[in-house]
């Protein structure tokens, strides 16, 4: 038995979504979005700046003549896609797809070198730059999003090919790195590696991946600093001039070892997916100082670094982190991505320790950030996720240039829309866990899952109404009656839930409230039906005062969804509105509204500047207020509408 | 009898100033500011980066060997110093001083072209390239500053030798420059020489001069685009490739011509330059609509792009104007440079139409930003002044690293502490203005004016005790009685004003309050006093309700001067602050504080984060509020006791 006891993941196949809010979105993914992928991959979308991604590699197989184009990673957008293929296969059967997919895999077989080394910028473009410039080309990053593609396809359809390709390229990269005589003691200036290998660990059962995966991330940071000695090594060349990446080490979360970093410091995707690798690699190796370097680091993002839709990065320069409780609304960054990997360290977290904190943090930034990061369309995307919008200072007050109005149809960077359709196409993951003889339930998404206790059978069938309300019923279908622990996660947006258990009402206790769960151990009978009532207030969330963007204001969220106004709604000026605190909100559906929401309406004033004519500044007016009424939508909602101002956090007041 | 009537400006070597707060500002750039630049000029300052100016000249005067160094507008260095000079010897003898600005001059006569031409940059590096990059090289702009140091310094010595420099660079660009076959029709990317041109023509009376800024003025953003006309002809070289001077046509406000731009945009010290040379021609020549562009600009700064310290510039990028009612308190550029261009163009304009408004936001960028950009000791300046500093996040969120939270010794670019000396020295010539048979008094600064109405020698005597208190003594000195009309302006920042004549009450009324000044239209006799009375009342300031960063917010104002908030007495987290709108504020005067402060204390709430903890987010949290009392020092004296944060703009709230 290990000494750090973690649970065992549920195998994902048999996790199937049925949800009326969520199901829409993974039909997008199947149908929209991944063929859409699979065009710009292979530059058939008209007015997008060609990816060139699956040219590369067709002229590293030498199939085709050219040159390489693209970004130095331009490879994982074809493993990101593949990976999210392999997601959707596992969920249900598209023999057409996994022809294309297979196709795919075929042309990448050919692209590797026979010692197993995979990458079309260095086979095209620089040869003898292999390895040379870990800090700044993403080497092991597009290997590592080969892996994680690998082991998703072959999860889903068993084929070996795919998986024999990573593990050449492990091998390749395992002969390469480590500290033996003649490896290179380095490791990626963006990591990615260190979670794929452990994926690629599970999947092989070969240590060999661990180790290399423990390896990496106990280099990092080490003295003499690698990107140091490699940049004398390859004499001062620099792939991003501008970037200064060997230069700035935090950028890259190497300017301390990794266990001794207390901040969320640097580029914030690099950073959450270094976590999401720490925690693997201390689950598996039974590493407490590891865990324990992790918890540390969730600590200060979750309490000092995140914004309340879940979104992480303070500013556009270097797409990073900034300091304790500075979080702009307007020149945020908040990257899509940086949300899917928060959600990726939350969820090995949870496997760890199953505490609510780490699923609320997950649910917070999967029905906020994550899905605004994609519009209704499923065909444009928001890379930067402010949290206010001023349109009109668009392209005037150059602090915004980062930030975009409206979401755009492709990025020549295209990191983000991939990550949302492996995120999305893998949802059913996220929902369940399984610890011992207890099994949480972490997220409520209407789904079925099947699974094993001591030899019995189960079937569980969840029905939920969420986001909209808050009510979840629960199905258990077996063959004869045992006894399990069933766990449901407390939400941090409800005080306190009802349930009933075949119409009875079972209590909520401090002896079945455990770490955000409660937690329900009885012999459970085939047909037992729970019905769980979360209550569905609008919360007015306040900001920790030390946070200088939010004092006097609240966000407004109604379970996991946070809202925010928009220009549609309730005309210019958002920050002329201050809502009423002690006032009677009220939420309604609208289904016609943007294909169906939830919104709020507050009693609000509205401060008019009619009066002041030319004046800038005028000693000892009193603001005209008018009485008006607020109207909010949930975030994820925002910019379907038209080009206008958007806000969250909205000024609070008692009349 | 012009059209377009304009007050005289009364000759500046007649107004001395004695003033409690303002001799030691002179004092200060006498003892100590001009003789430091002066060592800072000559490579003498130890730890600062060497200017190199005056080597330069060396150089190009052959009589030192070396190349040049510095940037291409080094030049001009030298003449804000001398400029300084002239101003300071027109108050005073200064053999001394005189001397070693003779020798300068003397050296500069050696660096000039026998054409006239005169640049050291031009001559030793790029003898090829001169007058081949006018939108990057700044080499007119180093032209008018060589001539307005030409004119005060011949103004103040009577000196005819760098008058008669100044005159021959000027005919050598009136040569270069023009409509004319072969001249080129272009300006300058910097404007300056406009209003340097016009100086030359009050000191010469060659109307060629005034043609000559005009024909710059009007050439300015016609069409085909001088810039990419340039660009074409020098084969696309550019001399600062990250900034896109020639490409960025708004930077340099030649995106429209002139006399259609509405609005305050690009660089600020650019436009502000600009509408002074606009208005210099537009009265010299009787330009209507000239002087209709300059109000529609006057108008579009003050009342929607000006921040209430009189600061103008809302972001680093360009160091420029963003867009109406953008006017963010910490990532403010708020250049001191800007400030005192302003304050030239207000003061222009002043002399055209004596309104009140002109003079109150001279006064408002004098009393705030432009003594806010020097240390009390003259030896640390600010080019950058935000309204609010939060120390923590320098170096860490980078859309602050333009904010210097201590004032710096000298800079590589070292536009703006020689523009403040040259501003100060020259403070009298602000005070006063003479239009037909009034005398108008803009500033109330303890002063001595001597001037002649019809032959009248009249001597007025000015005793003020601003900006701590609202006493002003005015007294006559004439050796006979005579009618003239005497206008003392009445300040944005007071209702009313009492008015003792001889100690007998002088009614304000309708009639004598026009365009904010009381006019007394009396027979005057000698030994007349006027005792004037503001009341200094502490002003609650509000922002229009369009400008998003002032909104439930206030600005303490007493007087002229804006107050802040600072570390140094409210401890950390200044944001935490609220004070009350109905609160009993009341201000007095420590000696002992920063050379004496009249200082602010107001009630105030301040929202604790104790009971947080760990929580970032929490809903339907009542804010846990501390009473306290908040302490306000006036603007211009913040960042001179350690490192702190400050603050301008803070909530106000009715409890």
């Amino acid at each position: 038995m290990r000494n750090l006891s973690i649970s065992t993941p549920v195998p994902f196949k048999v996790v199937t979504i049925q949800d009326d809010f969520w199901s829409p979105y993974i039909s997008l993914i199947r149908d929209v979005v991944v063929p859409y992928q699979w065009e710009a991959l292979n530059d058939r979308v008209e007015g997008s700046e060609p990816s060139h991604a699956i040219q590369n590699f067709k002229i590293a197989a030498g199939l085709e003549k050219g040159d390489f184009h693209g970004m130095v990673f331009q490879d994982s957008d074809v493993a990101k896609w593949l990976e999210a293929v392999g997601y959707l296969l596992a969920l249900a059967p598209d023999p057409e797809l996994e022809k294309i997919a297979d196709e795919m895999i075929d042309l990448i077989a050919k692209a590797q070198h026979s010692d197993g080394y995979l990458n079309t910028y260095f086979t095209l473009k620089e040869p003898e730059g292999r390895w040379k410039n870990l800090a700044e080309c993403h080497e092991l990053y597009c290997a590592g999003h080969l892996i994680e593609a690998a082991v998703a396809y072959y999860n889903a359809t068993g084929k070996i090919k795919i998986l024999d390709i990573a593990c050449r390229l492990a091998d390749c990269i395992h002969e390469t790195f480590g500290v033996g005589e003649g490896k290179i003691k380095g490791y990626d200036g963006h990591q990615e590696i260190e979670l794929a290998l452990v994926k690629l660990y599970h999947a092989t059962d070969n240590d060999q991946y661990l180790q290399l995966a423990k390896f990496f991330l106990d280099e990092r940071g080490q003295s003499p600093h690698f990107y140091d000695v490699e940049y004398v090594n390859r004499n001062g060349q620099t792939h991003f001039p501008l970037l200064r990446m060997a230069l700035d080490k935090s950028y890259s979360q190497s300017h301390l070892p990794i266990r001794m970093q207390e901040t969320a410091e640097g580029h914030a995707v690099r950073l959450v997916y270094m976590c999401t690798g720490m925690a693997d690699v201390a689950a598996e190796t039974c590493d407490e100082q590891l865990l324990a370097a992790c918890r540390t680091l969730w600590r200060n993002i979750v309490s000092k670094r995140m914004y309340i839709t879940g979104a992480i990065g303070s500013m556009a320069y270097g797409e990073a982190f900034s300091l304790d409780y500075d979080l702009p609304s307007d020149t945020a960054y908040a990257e899509t991505c940086a949300s899917i990997g928060l959600i990726f360290f939350a969820h090995r977290m949870l496997q760890i320790e199953a505490k609510s904190e780490y699923a609320d943090v997950l649910e917070r930034a999967l029905y906020n950030t994550v899905i605004a990061g994609m519009s209704q369309d499923g065909t444009h995307f928001f890379y930067v996720n402010p949290l206010e919008v001023w349109p009109d200072a668009s392209g005037k007050n150059r602090n915004f240039d980062h930030v975009k109005h409206q979401r755009q149809r492709w990025f020549g960077c295209a990191c983000c829309p991939p990550n949302i359709s492996r995120l999305l196409a893998s949802l059913g993951s996220y929902i369940y866990s399984v610890r011992e003889e207890t099994l949480y339930t972490h997220l409520y998404i209407g789904s079925q899952i099947e699974l094993e206790f001591s030899d019995q059978k189960v079937q569980v069938i969840q029905h939920s109404e969420l986001p909209w309300e808050g009510n979840v019923r629960f199905e258990f279908r077996m063959d004869q009656a045992f006894r399990f622990t069933f766990a449901m996660r407390l939400p941090s947006w409800c005080e306190s839930a009802d349930i009933l258990i075949n119409g009875i009402p079972y209590p909520i206790n401090e002896d079945s409230l455990l770490d955000g769960y409660i937690h329900i151990d009885r012999q459970w009978d085939p047909k037992d039906i729970i019905h769980l009532v979360l209550p569905m207030k609008i919360n007015h969330m306040k900001g920790n005062p030390l946070i200088r963007e939010t004092v006097g204001k609240v966000a407004l969220q109604r379970g996991p969804l946070v809202y925010c106004m928009e220009e549609a709604d309730n005309g210019s000026h958002l920050h002329q509105l201050i809502i009423a605190s002690d006032s009677n909100n009220h939420s309604y559906y609208l289904p016609k509204l943007l294909h169906g929401l939830q919104i709020i309406e507050v009693p609000a004033f509205r401060i008019r500047e009619h009066s002041w004519g030319d004046q800038l500044y005028l000693a000892h007016v009193e603001d005209q207020l008018e009485q008006t009424t607020a109207y909010f939508i949930p975030y994820f909602a925002w910019a379907n509408r038209g080009i206008g101002e958007m806000q969250v956090w909205v000024r609070e007041q008692r009349f």
